[in-house]
């Protein structure tokens, strides 16, 4: 029997969980929730049901997994803790600072429910994170690192939008070569926030807005670009979505530590390039709906994060497959 | 109170354990076992405790998890299951091919004495097998690449040794430079062996021997060079000593595979470059010592592999520290 997954948001995320599921035989999509009108909502998949976030509560027979596609800024805090009273859910939220009163909230009301609720995941939080964790564990005597891009920041990009006279931009993170290459040569270098990332800025100015005025907005934004190097290119709105219509992301995360007496150093790289961010965050979230719902069969309950799953769980192969053929 | 760990053989990477051990606060190393004379082994520690390997036994009150540094061909395949009657174990064996043949040893002696015994772990299997699994979770619809060195192979040196006329010799395993990059780059090319590694072999011959027939030997010998590019440079014993008395090692995972209709592609890459291989293996096997002490504490029983460990376990820190500080 196939695992049934239900999707609660059909945004970038939504679709790429959707995409996702399709590449997993032992999972089916039974249902997308949406807070629009479920008429609105065209999934990919044909002749999938579309309902209203307010019915979920009719539907915890006919979904095993529910993925939870919200932000992390208004939706997740509230719609994890809600939703694991029905379903084994799991969810990609991403503020950081906080991820201990976000993990709090699920695991009290997961634990009542008897459900999983697994939090965090994508690529950072998710893979970044437990790439850093092996690799901290193997050597404690070292020093982590970790590059995002070259690959498009939606914050920056919304911050550059909000700026008066800009009618659209589309903002890149990029790690600068020569860090990159220092670490990875294990030299353990002593990086400033400007030494590690550059922000390449594609903006599509309103028609005679003060592009200078723009540009030194963008430069000087506290946060978002006065530690870095920033270049600002305007162009078309034509060549903005000629060009840059893709969300691609990925990053590096690094651990440089010695063993012994310090002679002998060691390097660990992980590294995604992805042409598409939210279609890899989906397929991570996939892998993880599979383990929420194979913990839960155990009689597992609470909140997890990738921390707290065995890698086993994310497999649809069996331990003797995977002892077979993968180890 | 820290945990007590003892070592069963004490070679390269026996002391490459002890090495490890020494980083991590919540571990002390409390005695090394070895089958020859113990008062002919000196480990680094000074005022270690040196016992003979019969006398195990008597040591199940002073060790918590007893880590087997003993070889995969012979040693681990009969040490294994005997001392997991006695103490949670770790061991590194790497015979792909029995993998599952030792499991099911080690699990039906683990069970009946209540003690956790895990196998398999180092890089090659361990953390190279954990990056095949998660990318192949996140990625169903792709393609692995496992690539390795440049590292000194001992299996390769070791069959150098035995040709007739060969005083001393060294292997290095080379990946192809321009077939790594394909691979990075998402090309997802096909490659033969021919085209993924060559094989660098240091040579010291005997005097007088007959080099032409050295070579010939190494660069036809079935299995080990036969399918390769090999070159062979003679050298003095001197030059061996000075030249390439390092023990490093590495390589790369990767998988490439798409999402959706396959426009998107996604590149991961898992990547270690080591000075020391004994060292680097040692460290591992020390974290997981400390998941096989939690994972018995709670309860826990039977043989486990790198796939069926909960990261967390591998950590000194609390899950509290981890969420707060490394997701």
């Amino acid at each position: 029997m196939s695992i049934r997954i239900g999707i609660l948001g059909y945004g970038n995320l939504g679709k790429g969980v959707e995409l996702a599921v399709q590449k997993n035989d032992d999972m089916e999509l039974v249902a997308v929730f949406t807070r629009r009108d479920p008429s609105s909502v065209t999934p990919v998949t044909e002749g999938l049901p579309v309902y209203s976030a307010q019915d979920l509560a009719q539907h915890t027979e006919d979904v095993d997994v529910l993925v939870l596609c919200g932000g992390s800024a208004t939706d997740l805090p509230t719609q994890t803790p809600e939703a694991v009273k029905l379903f084994n859910v799991v969810d990609s939220f991403d503020t950081h600072a906080n991820i201990p009163q976000h993990f709090a909230a699920v695991d009290t009301a997961a634990k009542e429910s008897g459900k999983i609720g697994i939090i965090s995941v994508g690529w950072d939080p998710g893979m970044f994170s437990v790439a850093r964790l092996y690799s901290t564990c193997i050597l404690p005597d070292g020093q982590d690192y970790t590059f995002w891009g070259r690959g498009v920041s939606q914050g920056h990009s919304d911050a550059i939008r909000r700026i008066e006279g800009v009618a659209d931009a589309r903002q890149y993170t990029v790690p600068v070569e020569a860090a990159l290459n220092a670490v990875r040569a294990g030299e353990n270098p002593a990086l400033t926030t400007r030494q590690k990332h550059t922000r390449e800025c594609y903006v599509v100015a309103q028609e005679g807005a003060d592009l200078a005025a723009i540009e030194k907005q963008i430069v000087e934004m506290p946060n978002y670009f006065d530690e870095y190097d920033t270049t600002v290119t305007f162009i078309s709105q034509e060549e903005l979505d000629r060009d840059h219509k893709g969300i691609p992301h990925g990053g590096s995360v690094f651990r440089t530590g010695v063993t012994g007496d310090g002679t002998n150093k060691h390097v660990i790289e992980y590294s995604l390039k992805l042409d598409s961010n939210p279609e890899f965050t989906g397929s991570v979230l996939a892998a993880c709906a599979r383990a929420a719902y194979r913990m839960n069969q155990e009689g597992q309950s609470g909140c997890k994060t990738i921390f707290d799953i065995a890698p086993a769980y994310l497999s649809a192969q069996s331990g003797e497959e995977l002892r077979a053929h993968m180890l």
